[in-house]
């Protein structure tokens, strides 16, 4: 297979041509062609349905759009790899994620930008709007305040709420993890495991790989190793420590890697191919910081049995799309009142379970564009919801 | 022509039949089918998008939806003729006027509703969505709330924002009175007009009918004609007193509708026959509550000239959406940061123009289905925006 990036036939001018306008369009569900269509969707007919509801408010699921609408929130703090760009600016990303939110899971989704990075202000603003929307997709917001954010969204919503960037991301690593050590014939539990980045993905996959049964997880910062022996750790960061590096690992990136079974790259740093090639055989390799890699593929490749990325052009991308609208699909068919580490769990299994028997090098993970992927983890995520009496 | 309602033809099955998972859908402006198409989409494309818009924030017009999309904001505490119904109940209306946008004026448009009706909390909750959207419309908030509401979001942005309960609704009034008084040969300076609710619509009719010359406007509310004379007025109803009611009538709706030319109800209040009766010869009867008129046409008819309500199934449906589709596409065509009263003006001009060879007893304003409205609005107001130097 050609690793060269197929980035290079798409130019500038497609993209930004492919941007005019925005990405998105409301349109009508049913035809306001004439008088008797104006006097079934707005007046006079539009008064009974508001009467119903406000009578019982559990008819708005029924009868207006809510229902199946995900907003996507963010400041616009830490946007892609590009960090913190704004709101203004981070409205392409999330006009793509709504995009595919109707793709794959046939759900209506609208980006909500927010000029304020205050955290109480975030909050209330989500919960002024909270009538507005069915579910909300917290995206692009840095760490640390990304983690208060969505607990406090979370405590104070009845609704489906998740932090993409956190639960996506550690949902679709782990799913891509199983893929790579059945392809490599290996256990999970033994692996050595290094995180670069402790912001939102990295914790949040360090928990799921901690939950799924890895013993050994090394996460780094910018500062090096992430270990109770350092002074300068914030609470997020004092708590990662307490749960990671069981051996004691001092130093930065070369002393982490030196031996190590796994790379999961989720920060904007890059890693020389010479730590790649001081890990132990038949290593596996996630470099997933977008637009750029921590390293590029061909050249982990040279060392690495399994490499993957969170690029369209290069394969086993290691994509959120993989998780977001399956899980929020399956979230809102069940009526699910919040999202439990059960319903992730149970839609990394169904992502892999999409491509059981098509496994190889470079098929760890179901391609992004794989119709089956979000049915599947829909039909999961509802199921673990009501098994959690969420539902 | 047949008086009787049609409405009689829809069932109630019908109506939340037509309502079921609500009224919009948001849709793909291109395919992403392929990884082609994601990778110019989403990542890694979009990262030089976002990176340009960061690097100059007025590319998001041009990249991102926002630019043509109206947000339809309400705390639902007065909706309709319904009154404070909350914002869940609300929002069958508020999705019904965003698919109006999209039909006749070709704009996206989403319902905001609130959960609050603090006007501190409002206003400070657009002020923070400012980057999502591009125009805002302000619908169904109760006054004098309202009044608040509106000149204080008007001053924290630069973009079109307009309240239609007031202006939309006093736009497609002075239209239809314009076109009225021309069906009957007379001229609109002299008239007796008597306003029943002074309320939203009731205090902004008063506005522009004085603005456009009518010199004897009576404004009622639920104690009678507003007067100074009265010590019970808030500060809304101080101001109008002292504009209005030069004969110095006192009582109620008896009082002021004696002789007087124009009956214009935007209250939920029903007037008896007998009192449009008593009015003058050749009178003028706007019984614009929705969804019950103050008095049935048919009723009216037995003694005004001219009779239209707000409803779909009468005819002369003096319906805001004859004003606000096309109000906002000329705003946002022409790139306005405000909408001044003189583009309203020109929009009510507009209304009138596309029917004016048209005119009759039964057509004093063109068809709220009629294609050629927004367009000749759009273009009215967009050059009465460049004119006033606020595009």
């Amino acid at each position: 297979m050609n690793h060269t990036p197929t980035v290079s036939a798409i130019t500038d001018e497609d993209i930004f041509d492919g941007h005019i306008g925005g990405k998105l369009s409301v349109e009508l569900t049913s035809p306001l062609e004439t008088q008797r269509d104006l006097s079934i969707a707005y007046t006079p007919g539009v008064a009974q349905v508001s009467r119903a509801i406000a009578t019982d408010a559990t008819l708005a699921k029924r009868y207006t759009w809510t229902d199946r609408l995900v907003v996507v929130v963010s400041d616009g703090s830490a946007v892609l790899g590009l960090g913190d760009i704004g709101p203004r600016a981070s409205l392409p990303v999330m006009e793509g994620k709504s995009a595919l939110f109707k793709k794959f899971a046939g759900l209506n989704s609208i980006p909500l930008v927010l000029d304020t990075k205050d955290v109480d202000e975030i909050v209330e603003t989500l919960i002024r709007l909270r009538p507005s929307f069915g579910a909300v997709n917290l995206e692009d917001i840095s760490a640390p305040r990304c983690f208060e954010i969505e607990r406090r969204v979370v405590d104070a919503l009845d609704c489906p709420v998740m932090h993409d960037d956190q639960h996506g991301t550690a949902i679709v690593v782990l799913a891509a993890l199983h893929g790579a050590v059945r392809v490599l014939d290996r256990d999970i539990e033994p692996l050595k495991v290094v995180i670069s980045g402790a912001g939102a993905a990295g914790v949040a996959c360090a928990n799921i790989l901690l939950a799924a049964g890895v013993n050994d997880v090394v996460v780094l910062d910018s500062k090096g190793v992430v270990s109770s022996a350092r002074e300068d750790l914030n609470a997020v960061k004092i708590d990662l420590a307490a749960r990671t590096n069981p051996r004691g690992v001092h130093g930065g990136a070369a002393e982490a890697l030196d031996g190590a079974d796994v790379f999961l790259g989720v920060s904007a740093g890059k890693i020389p191919e010479e730590l790649i090639a001081s890990m132990a055989p038949n290593s596996i390799v996630f470099a997933l910081s977008n637009p750029d890699p921590e390293i590029l593929p061909e050249d982990a490749k040279k060392h690495a049995a399994i490499v993957a990325t969170g690029r369209s052009d290069f394969p086993n991308q290691i994509n959120n799309v993989l998780a977001f609208p399956g899980v929020f699909k399956g979230a809102l068919d069940a009526g699910a009142r919040r999202i439990t580490e059960n319903m992730k769990i149970a839609a990394a299994k169904a992502i892999l379970s999409v491509v059981a028997d098509e496994l190889g090098p470079e098929k760890i993970v179901p391609s992004p564009l794989d119709p089956r992927v979000a049915p599947a983890v829909a039909e999961a995520v509802a199921a673990a919801a009501r098994a959690d009496g969420v539902a």
